[in-house]
């Protein structure tokens, strides 16, 4: 929609395996979200404009070739991954689909772009999940390293935190080597932990309105602690909350896509950004949400759940985030007023909110009790 | 056969998966080889040591947790990947096939591992080929990087060099992950250029060959050149020739697995080791085969073809094989004895020499006609 809208011509390509997998896990977006054809039908009627839309799945790479070949894009924007690391971690079945489908999703993209447009751009959301918790500052995608008396820039190494960021590295990987052997050119936009609801597009009709997920699975944090302000439940903080991200604004996220596009990476070039715009820790959002959600009325207890996941609690955590930036991007910084409305827009739909979805079930180590061994020091 | 000779009991879990590529490509090993239960067979005459086989794939989830949970290992030793980065490079089927097979089926056998033997060591077989030619020492899975005033020791930065070689680089964040996460044991093997045909083993009974690959596809450089040395057929060098990698005898393998298994990787560790015990280019093995070949009486020409492949053709290289030799590995060198007595075994096979298939054919970036661009910086 916001391409559509600056008059860009926009094809989309969807198998609807987020709603699928919602269904086998008996949860659903806090928004509705309609169907398809009914958004696009919606956004012509508000916008004037036509959006194209192919139904089918990436990895099945003759579909996808025949839409690259047909719709012969300028740029492509993938975004069709499997995206939770929660998913990715539940089961060997889980874990085979998500590496499965994310990466030979992409290798089928990678091929089709080479075969019938060399010269387009790629813009492939990735995640800062990849580069993990090093104890060192994170750049962006690559780093100067002296050794020896010699020296390189090199691949920024990696500490995934999960099957699914595994899958998303493999990604980083296959597209870095598209772009230096094939001379593709590529945007990874390495992104934060997303928040909020609206964008100026989605509050142009109710049928536009994109999805909030807020469950274990596909929820973020900054969206369940304010559903679970909402309907008073503690918030679920996994162990001390030391743990620090990057975080961003869903509008700001549509800028930096934008941006992206409109300023492509060379023929060639494997660029990285990192697409965040703010860090906290689990702790530091508990509190302000709590706080916020006191002026708005809710009485918000914070509690400590036993950590499912495998991570530091407390560390060392700094990003660089400068290259969107040089590029123009001006960050909605996070505050009580954006809170305090996505509250208001949860309490409008609280009849909608899916109670057994707001707490973690999904361990990354189920095996602890029979011998699992978690190593003092997590990455070597 | 060299850890069933040690008293070890050995069950094989096989696919013909290299039969099979073979078939379809219509070549072949130079050295006949047995059916498997012929090579059982003739082993069990030999040695009165039985080997249990498993004939299935391991992409088939259900038929290697069986196998796993059937036959407890205390060591997987893990050698069944597609190992070709040409066939790899050969098509977007090939391109799909290689990583879904390498990846899924390693990510299975983690999953079995840690069902049902956390404590077992995984031996892993990488490739020296993850790192590609970075300008700095290649160190053994993990470097020191001080960063602006702060210190942590990472996964060394992959640059890798085909399809296939990023599908072990996939590997490698997966096994890794599955130890800093599940407690698991794994040493990889990160194996330069293997050459030699016979082993202590293979000598005691002709169906105990093993194969000898000359091929495009899934022959190692040495080997093939001495093919041509025999056939009369120019040494095929890849454009200048200036390409250095690490390479080792065939019995170095099999000793550096055994070393491996002997003193296996701590629980939660991910070892690295890279297996090679000399660094030749390429030029310098052809002009090894040449005199070699002179003084056996063959007359050896070299020629340059331009280089199917996208990589730097002069550059530094300097790669660590210290914790191997540690361990007390006793490398064989590569000498004019070892090269004549492959020419020997080569000369008695030389009616089973396929000639087509002596000539590289696949091309890394066939869309250089088309507007391909190899950037000039390879990898940034």
């Amino acid at each position: 929609m916001r391409f559509s809208a600056r008059g860009h011509e926009v094809t989309i390509v969807d198998n609807f395996a987020r709603r699928r997998w919602h269904l086998e896990q008996s949860t659903d977006s806090l928004t509705p979200i309609s169907s398809l054809e009914d958004r696009i039908e919606a956004w012509e009627e508000v916008s004037g404009k036509r959006i194209d839309a192919r139904v089918g799945c990436i990895e099945d790479g003759e579909f996808l070739d025949e839409v690259v070949r047909e719709t012969l894009p300028e740029v492509v924007i993938h975004y069709g991954e499997q995206p939770s690391a929660p998913y990715s971690m539940r089961s060997r079945q889980t874990a085979v689909e998500t590496q499965q489908t994310n990466v030979v999703g992409t290798l089928n993209l990678l091929f089709s772009m080479r075969e019938h447009v060399p010269d387009a751009h790629l813009i492939k959301l990735g995640t800062m999940g990849e580069y993990g918790q090093p104890n060192i500052d994170i750049e962006e995608g690559y780093i100067e390293i002296e050794h020896n008396g010699r020296k390189d820039t090199l691949p920024f190494p990696k500490l995934p935190g999960s099957l699914y960021h595994c899958s998303k590295v493999h990604d980083s990987t296959n597209i870095h080597f598209a772009c230096r052997v094939w001379g593709l050119r590529a945007t990874d936009l390495n992104q934060g932990v997303v928040y909020g609801i609206e964008t100026d597009e989605t509050v142009l009709d109710d049928r536009l309105q994109t999805r909030f997920d807020y469950d274990e699975t596909f929820g973020t944090v900054l969206n369940r602690f304010c559903v679970q302000a909402v309907v008073g439940h503690p918030l679920t903080v996994y162990g001390s909350g030391g743990q620090t991200r990057g975080y961003l604004n869903i509008k700001d996220t549509l800028r930096c896509v934008e941006l992206a596009a409109l300023t492509p990476a060379d023929r060639g070039e494997f660029r990285v950004f990192n697409q965040f715009t703010e860090q906290f820790s689990v702790s530091e959002l508990a509190k302000l949400v709590q706080k916020c959600g006191a002026e708005a009325g809710y009485d918000v207890a914070i509690e400590s759940y036993p950590n499912p996941r495998v991570e530091k609690e407390e560390h060392y955590y700094n990003a660089s985030n400068q290259k969107l930036l040089d590029l123009g991007l001006e960050p909605h910084p996070l505050g009580d007023e954006l809170v305090k409305s996505v509250l208001g827009i949860i309490d409008r739909n609280r009849d909608r909110v899916i109670q057994r979805a707001l707490e973690p079930k999904t361990k990354w180590n189920p095996g602890e009790l029979e011998g699992g061994i978690v190593p003092a020091a997590p990455h070597a």
